[in-house]
């Protein structure tokens, strides 16, 4: 089921000229900062505004022209919804977006833009899942996961692909990669692509304190749920534990895993707004905060950190930037 | 004197490896919004934060071993300073910067970064250009000026020779060019390069409300100043009138100038915000701002517009994201 380095430049197939190929973004004067080599996958630059439409994009297009007809469905916290909803669009396919009800107004407000119809649900109430397979048996749609599905995984596979080109255009020979993980999608793609390519460098998740699940799952060797209980800044990065996919890819390719505060995220943001002119959403910068706070020796080696999406409200971003 | 599109290849060939070939962005929700295609050249995420690197490192990789010895001088309100800053540090020449004391914080901190000794001077009371000549005789350094110089122009005019490659590979037909201007250099070089290249696309001078001297010299057929008393937020924008030598080349290439209110001007930066993720300081969001405003037709259209620099200071970039 895990998807292979050729599913993924299958995937890359798909996306040419579909996705954009985001750079990827160095700054002389955080170099200096840290002492090292820093280098930032700008995917906040992606369409929809984080990478989640290329796992989006590549699973719709595997679709039959009649399943398309009859439609997508996916239940997400915003940019996998954004995702879905564009591809969908792309291909043709109408799109159901379950969507908490507390979720960036910014994410809510472009997922319809882009032309899918939104079901709100209660974050801490009912169960999406539930929701999202009473619409599909309903439509008889197709469900879109989030991360739990090796189309999915694949898609978000060609950010690792491309890293490793532009990693090599640039003559940079790195040492760590850190990457965000929710459900593990994204990471578990990453890896795949980056075991495949650049054998030897080490990577590691890195979540936001609270939502620790990959970590503490691959310190235990088994997955480990976070406490229902926590709330986090980092909206992207909510999901409850690992999936079973993705864990049983990320166990075999990462070195370890990190969790970051929100002061930690915040000051990243400031960071990636202030030296590389880029608007990070906070679970988007936790990878960067990881490397800003230490979690790994910059001193004199090369460090690449995904920053995985920008869609956060212009509120927010006000007020972390008035907190500098 | 005015440099040729050999000229711009040559200054593109030294740049090349050193400056960011900065992307072409794009937004389906703003295409859908404004009902034509928008590009936008992101120059904000070039080395030092504006297109200002590209001049400055072609004019200075110009001059001599000993003439790099004996060091640089410039006069900027802060993007050439700091693109002159960085340049002259890896071309290995000491840099003197003679910068506005009301200039934003972020940029002078920067320039310092970037190794360079900024000598302050009150933009209201003293010349700068007299400042800056003072320092060249006592020191026999060269003077970097900020606009009217065939060097300077050449470099600029690299954004312009990437555009029409990217509206190429984007297969984007632009029917019309909008780019900022202070002093002139960046479109000067820009029409330069794009008149060779793409024929018979419009391009227009965008200048913020108050500085709109490019604009009524193209319209009267000579050079006209601005209100010595007139202010604006757009402080790389404040050149007192066109440059001799970059006006000589707008006269010829461009099909005239608009200007735009402070409160366009900050709609625009939201947008960049929010639909391309790119931080956008208020002078290098005006030709985005032309656009949005509807300075020209937009409907069925192609419009690229040079977004050229993002060096804004986090507390200004937060009122502005709190005015939405």
């Amino acid at each position: 089921m895990a998807p292979t380095i050729d599913d993924i430049r299958d995937a890359a197939d798909r996306l040419r000229d579909v996705a954009v190929r985001t750079p990827l973004l160095e700054s002389s004067l955080v170099n200096e900062r840290v002492g090292g080599r820093l280098l930032l996958k700008a995917e906040p630059l992606q369409r929809t505004g984080s990478f989640k439409f290329r796992g989006a994009y590549n699973r719709i297009s595997r679709l039959s022209p009649e399943q398309r007809r009859r439609g997508v469905v996916a239940y997400s916290s915003g940019n996998h919804a954004q995702g879905v909803a564009y591809a969908a669009k792309l291909l043709g396919a109408p799109a159901v977006i379950v969507m908490p009800a507390d979720a960036p107004e910014i994410k809510i407000a472009n997922t319809r833009a882009y032309g899918a119809e939104v079901v709100t649900y209660d974050r801490n109430g009912e169960d999406r899942e539930a929701i999202g397979r009473r619409i599909r048996d309903e439509r008889g749609s197709t469900l879109v996961p989030p991360y739990d599905d090796p189309h999915i995984i694949a898609g978000q596979g060609t950010v690792g692909l491309e890293l490793a080109e532009q990693l090599d255009a640039a003559k940079a020979k790195a040492d760590v990669v850190l990457c965000c993980c929710g459900g593990g999608g994204l990471i578990a793609g990453v890896s795949t692509a980056l075991r495949a390519t650049l054998p030897g460098l080490e990577i590691f998740s890195v979540e936001p304190e609270g939502f620790d699940d990959t970590a503490r799952s691959l310190a235990a060797g088994e997955r480990l749920a976070n406490d229902p209980e926590a709330r986090s800044f980092c909206d992207a990065l909510l999901a409850p534990k690992p999936g079973e996919l993705t864990f049983s890819i990320n166990r075999e390719t990462l070195a370890g895993g990190f969790a970051v505060t929100e002061a930690e995220v915040a000051d990243a943001m400031r960071v990636a707004f202030r030296d590389y002119k880029l608007v990070a959403e906070p679970g988007g910068a936790v990878a960067l905060a990881a490397a800003l706070a230490g979690k790994v020796d910059l001193a004199g080696r090369t460090v690449a950190a995904v920053v995985s999406g920008g869609n956060v409200d212009p509120a927010l971003m006000a007020k972390v930037l008035a907190g500098d």
